[in-house]
């Protein structure tokens, strides 16, 4: 009863894996079911192939309103020596989709026939006349709706495999079926395990988590194509889990236990797996995602197909490991389960905008957004951290940096697998630089003009240095020139000296201290900072702020070194209040808006300009121009006003236009 | 209350279909629900944004199973020269997620620690030592995971119009909140009317057509994210029609009426419009399609939102008409009710492989499949015909031919609005030439191979055509050559003079004549054809069952005009069998399976060679690997030889390999 966790490569773990489900007889299709053809069956998944009971048309049928003729009795039939035929006899009105007469080979539209003598008593009805006169023969099988045109009887309609479109049902249906044999969902459990969760609604404290994983895990399950059942939180008992498994296990085809599928003292998946079965696979060489436990639970009996272990998947507590692994393991195997050809994702060539570092032993899956600039297409590296669910809610796509590959430089071409819609590459307008919250409100804006506004934040010099390799469509930047005291200019003259560039306003933004409500170290400026009982936090070198604060720093004569908390750094005015807010410190530098979001106060100091940077090429690109005209937007312009600190008078115009100096 | 059809273009009639949406109180979001933040709120679409209630973490946790400490008291420690932390006051324990002591600022992993004396008494537990020793100093915040670094309290977690998935129920509930505003799912009523239509399961007989259509516009709705219900069959009279329209528009956000759209006698649709409410669009300039009705009509009272007038949709009857009408007009619709951005349809620039004749005043809807011959994309058009679903269901994309052109040439660059994801393009096989039964096996199987096989069925001579012009990756073929009794190699070496290709064998196949149970004309030979009582059906000009038919007439001396009915053209060997099973004509020429598959008798003639030709660079494609194994497939094999008339001896062989002549 060891249980020990040794990372394996990922093709390892999974060739593992179905040898263990082959051997188990979870290997193919896990079974089937007949339904109704109608509306519900939308989605669901062949499970053998639709051969037409009947042909469609099933009967030759009139392709036109008009007479049903044979086409031998208007043989000769011209403008002037037109031919006239006895209705009953030689010609039958029919409707659209009517059968032709036995005797009958073509129609004649409507249009194309003179009544020739008045219309029958019954009614004035073109329908009616005695006799029709026609002035152009036809031929055989002409507006004639063929039987089988569609669908010949006993023809394959769709192959098994096929998930069901709205088409698709129409064309069973169509073929004289009325049900269908699809793959029976997968009835998949999800057990989240664990002393510090608390379920969703209920009151957060320190050291309690609000339970998310298993909605994530189910959700996916179902747009896999499965059944899942969340089970309520079990308790870090190793009898409590047990317990819980077996149950699961004996009227489930698969179960999920979250988390403690580590090594750790109170990580019980493997041990309970191995008490019940065995553990074929304890840690995979992923990240995030490594500690994974495969294996085998025994049921009391086995199903109707023999099947008597049932596979138990230990997904690691990490939202974005748990999320991974439901993805790179539990997919494949539903796909298998329904009989689906496996879903073949999307991948595009990209150039990667920031080093990555990778440890060497794992494949390493790096969330990443996408643009196309110009004619690259540019992928930048989103938060690695596996407790960063928003990492992928943002990610347009995952880098994976192979195992043996210590990591990646910037410029790098990778391949990225893509979780959004390839075609939105082309609507996305990236935006590399300093964060401002007010690039928030323009993705909104934008979003109802056909374009994705993806911003990666890496500071104001980072922009522009993502700029000059030609890596974004604009960056944000609000860099003081310390000698001129003017933004940015002076360093894009400096960064970009070969490029043509428009600088565009954006906002006026109050940049101050951020302290806690209250303001209880009674802080009123720079000075301020070098008190003993303040603990400052940061903003990372580079970013305007920090750049900011140095150079008023100077102005003041004061020495960094003297301000505690100097070198705690923080990558957003968000992070920044928020490190206020927990209380590791007393102070930071920021805007207005992000004191206000956490109920801090604010000690304004002074107003910086916060720019938008364009490459020419860009601002007069198409993508580009309804950022511009958002700019404009009175609606827009209102909602930056109402943050807190910000003065949108700058905004939209031009700045700066800057021509390639020709030497 | 004239009603009349005129046909107007699709943006004309897309523009006036706002205005009335608009004028009506229709333009936006149609209403919104709160529901819970669960695995069932997937896919529905957010009415209003997300803002975070609070931080995730929110709290300072350890981001590491050890101790959690004061960075300031390890500043020095080293190897050689360690420091001792007593438990409690400078150490304490804490598991990955636990919230570290608010003195503390840093984590020591487990595993870089010594326990330094004896374990207390109350276990041997790694977290209960007196004191811990430790040889190596930390930073400030090193192994925290600080509050705030997911997701920061007040920030915009979600903007609205979000299709929810996983990963985003996931940061919604890490973000405090339980429950979500979403878009109502708008309501769509479905009314098939007709005195022809019977409902699914109902006995067929001549005139009665299954009605399916209700089924793919429900379906279709229910993709787009609406909710639809299906009425029962409504008979064709005005009153009936009446009141269902009426009864439905009380109760939903949406009508369509199937079919009736057009003027006919027994089109009601627009006159019952008119009579509830009012017609403002009678015909669009689009095939299939064009006979479309939009109106508006008056409810017995205005809804919570004020809305008094229901747009109703006339939708055309053949089923190809009614799914792409629901598509042009009803799925934006949709769209904007839900808050949902406009869905961007993939497109594949191409070139098309055959010439298109189109009526120059309406776009034209051309369905097609698609595949990448080698650099080249080339799209095969399907069946044309509106009432041919399975052209729908087998088309990969559509070509819009846009009003105004006439048409277009084989070889035209056209752009493909693609049904199939694009990265399907990429595993496809591209079949043109003969059809054989054979090749929808063969797809079955190369299912299972990660491969697509799309066929397009022009016969044997317009598939070489096809690979002579680069549109094909193989070519089925079985022309006879007259003078050598040859088959393919004298044709390809005409056709295909510079091209290097590849000849494999696939089956013998006996062709014969095809007739009614019984053989009721005792027909035993071509001689029979010429008789009075016999009426022939033909297969097209180029099909290698024609040029077989006329190499023996030939040879017998026969005059194909002694044949009734040699004109009559047929495109498949099915089509040719319904032509015999229908009683359109009394024999055919064509293989056993066709006349097995409509239950007929079957009069054997002779064998042919039906083999599948490759251009060398295909045939050595990694693409077309898995086509070639197939054909060695045991399983496969066998599936074939099961097909009556199938002789699989010849399957995979090498028949000829041509080089490329130098001259």
């Amino acid at each position: 009863m060891s249980v020990y966790l040794k990372d394996i490569p990922l093709d390892e773990a999974q060739a593992k894996l179905w040898e263990e489900l082959t051997r188990h007889g979870w290997a193919g299709l896990l079974g089937k079911e007949q339904i109704n053809v109608d509306e519900f069956a939308l989605d669901r998944v062949l499970a053998e192939p639709v051969w037409a009971a009947i042909s469609s048309p099933h009967y030759h049928g009139a392709a036109m309103d008009g007479f049903a003729v044979r086409a031998e009795s208007t043989t000769g039939a011209t403008i002037t020596e037109p031919i006239d035929l006895e209705v009953g006899a030689q010609a039958v009105y029919v409707d659209t989709g009517d059968p032709i007469p036995g005797w009958a080979d073509a129609v004649i539209p409507i249009e194309n026939v003179e009544p020739l003598n008045e219309f029958a008593a019954i009614s004035a009805d073109p329908r009616h006349p005695k006799s029709i006169r026609i002035r152009a023969a036809v031929v055989p099988w002409q507006h004639v709706r063929p039987m089988g045109e569609d669908i010949v009887a006993t023809q394959l309609v769709l192959p098994s495999g096929q998930a069901l479109r709205a088409v698709d049902l129409g064309a069973i249906a169509a073929s004289g079926q009325t049900s269908v044999w699809v793959a029976r969902k997968p009835r998949v459990a999800v057990i989240p395990t664990g002393d510090e969760l608390i379920p969703i609604g209920e009151a957060v404290e320190a050291g309690k988590i609000i339970e998310f994983n298993s909605i994530v895990l189910a959700a996916q399950i179902r747009s896999y194509g499965g059944e899942a059942t969340r089970l309520p939180i079990v308790k870090d008992r190793f009898e409590s889990i047990q317990q819980a498994v077996l149950a699961a296990a004996e009227t489930h085809d698969l179960v999920l236990v979250n988390a403690g599928s580590s090594a750790g003292s109170e990580d019980y998946t493997a041990k309970v797996i191995d008490s019940l079965g065995y553990v074929f696979v304890h840690g995979v060489a992923v990240r995030p995602g490594h500690p994974v436990v495969l294996g085998m639970v025994k049921r009391s009996e086995a199903d109707a197909s023999g099947r008597r272990y049932v596979l138990v998947v230990g997904v690691p507590g990490y939202p974005v490991s748990a999320a991974l692994t439901n993805e790179i393991f539990v997919k494949p195997i539903l796909e298998r389960w329904l009989g689906k050809s496996p879903s073949s994702q999307p991948t595009v060539s990209a150039v990667i905008t920031k080093k990555i570092t990778s440890p060497g032993g794992d494949d390493d899956y790096v969330r990443v957004v996408v643009g196309k600039v110009g004619e690259r297409v540019c992928a930048a590296p989103l938060s690695r951290g596996a407790g960063v669910i928003t990492s992928l809610v943002q990610a347009d796509g995952i880098v994976v940096v192979p195992r043996g590959i210590q990591g990646l430089e910037a410029g790098e071409r990778v391949t990225v697998r893509m979780i959004r819609p390839i075609e939105d590459i082309e609507r996305t307008i990236l935006a590399i630089g300093s964060h401002d919250v007010g690039l928030d409100v323009l993705a909104q804006f934008l979003a109802r003009h056909q374009r994705r506004l993806v911003s990666a934040n890496v500071g104001s010099l980072g922009g522009l240095i993502a700029l000059r390799r030609g890596e974004a469509h604009l960056a944000g930047s609000h860099l003081l020139h310390p000698e001129s005291g003017v933004y940015n200019l002076p360093y894009i003259r400096q960064y970009l000296p070969n490029q043509a560039v428009v600088i565009v306003g954006f906002a006026n933004r109050m940049q101050g201290l951020i302290v806690p409500k209250g303001n209880p170290q009674g802080l009123r400026s720079l000075v301020d900072l070098t008190r003993d009982d303040v603990r400052f936090v940061n903003r990372q070198s580079g970013a305007g702020t920090r750049i900011l604060l140095d150079y008023h720093l100077k102005q003041l004569g004061l020495d960094p070194h003297q301000i505690r908390g100097y070198e705690a750094q923080e990558f957003t005015h968000l992070a920044v209040a928020a490190a206020v807010a927990s209380g590791r410190a007393t102070c930071g530098l920021g805007i207005a808006a992000a004191a206000q979001a956490l109920d801090l106060d604010f000690v304004p100091l002074f107003s910086e300009e916060y720019h938008l940077v364009f490459p020419r090429e860009f601002y007069e690109d198409p993508l580009v121009k309804p950022l511009l005209e958002v700019l404009q937007d009175g609606e827009f312009r209102q909602t930056i006003q109402k943050l807190p600190g910000y003065d949108v008078e700058p905004m939209g115009k031009l700045i700066a236009s800057l021509e390639v100096r020709e030497n």
